[in-house]
């Protein structure tokens, strides 16, 4: 998994805790992160598209949480980020070589390798589902004192 | 998840379905699957390596399952061709920018979100864990006889 989904669940648990603060430009966000601010801009925008960020432009705007932390679970965001990809990708080998085609296979029966594989992603997926934004806030409760302190510092 | 995971499972399947034909080479194998033989030897050497599998030298040695399919797991399979890497890496991106070294963040104690995604990976960790070959063999039974017999016209 990419660097990617990290620093999407870090800036939605930091734009959480700014909430108060109003839209937090891409060039804050940057700095807070220390990261280029092309780089984090790709993010941002498939966290937007993915109705889990809102943008709000001109001089003021820049980008919040679109729906509340308790509504927005670890699935959202790895699935913005990473797409709906699947962690396993059955390549159909069954069909491949001599125990293959033409072999007698019914393929039309999903391949029960794929089909195990799948139940532990579903497993994997079912806890990101269960988590979210609020979670893991309650999981650093100093951090959004710290959060708002140095934000409001930085942009003082 | 690369490919290579796949491959080391219907193996894995195949040589417990062929274990009354003794010890299979790798020629047969990649001829099975219609597999290059040297990409097919570097999975089947970290099954090996892992005691998965056990190699017989000699002309007629070959590989073949080195304990029952009840007692190799899918997590055995995945670890051993992908190592015991995580899918999510923390990077520690907490520590970095303005909202990180220096900013008071108790580093000792584990990221809220390294331990969110380490959760859900456990879920991914125990399904594959607690899922067999054998468990694969009794997905597919109709298998069995059509892999022996395809194995005897091929080895005939």
């Amino acid at each position: 998994m990419g660097e990617g989904v990290e620093w999407g669940l870090h800036c939605c648990v930091t734009l959480a805790w700014l909430r108060d603060e109003g839209p937090v430009s891409i060039r804050r966000l940057a700095a807070w992160f220390d990261l280029p601010q092309e780089y984090l801009k790709k993010r941002l925008q498939a966290l937007t598209r993915a109705g889990i960020l809102a943008s709000t432009p001109g001089a003021r705007g820049g980008f919040s949480l679109a729906r509340p932390p308790e509504r927005i679970t670890l699935m959202d965001v790895v699935t913005a980020l990473q797409g709906p990809s699947e962690l396993f990708r059955c390549a159909e080998i069954r069909q491949r070589g001599v125990g293959g085609q033409g072999s007698g296979h019914d393929v039309s029966r999903p391949c029960g390798i794929s089909t195990a594989m799948r139940r532990a992603e579903l497993a994997w997926r079912r806890e990101l589902a269960a988590q979210t934004i609020a979670d893991l806030m309650a999981l650093a409760p100093e951090s959004a004192e710290r959060t708002r302190r140095n934000y409001s510092r930085m942009t003082g």
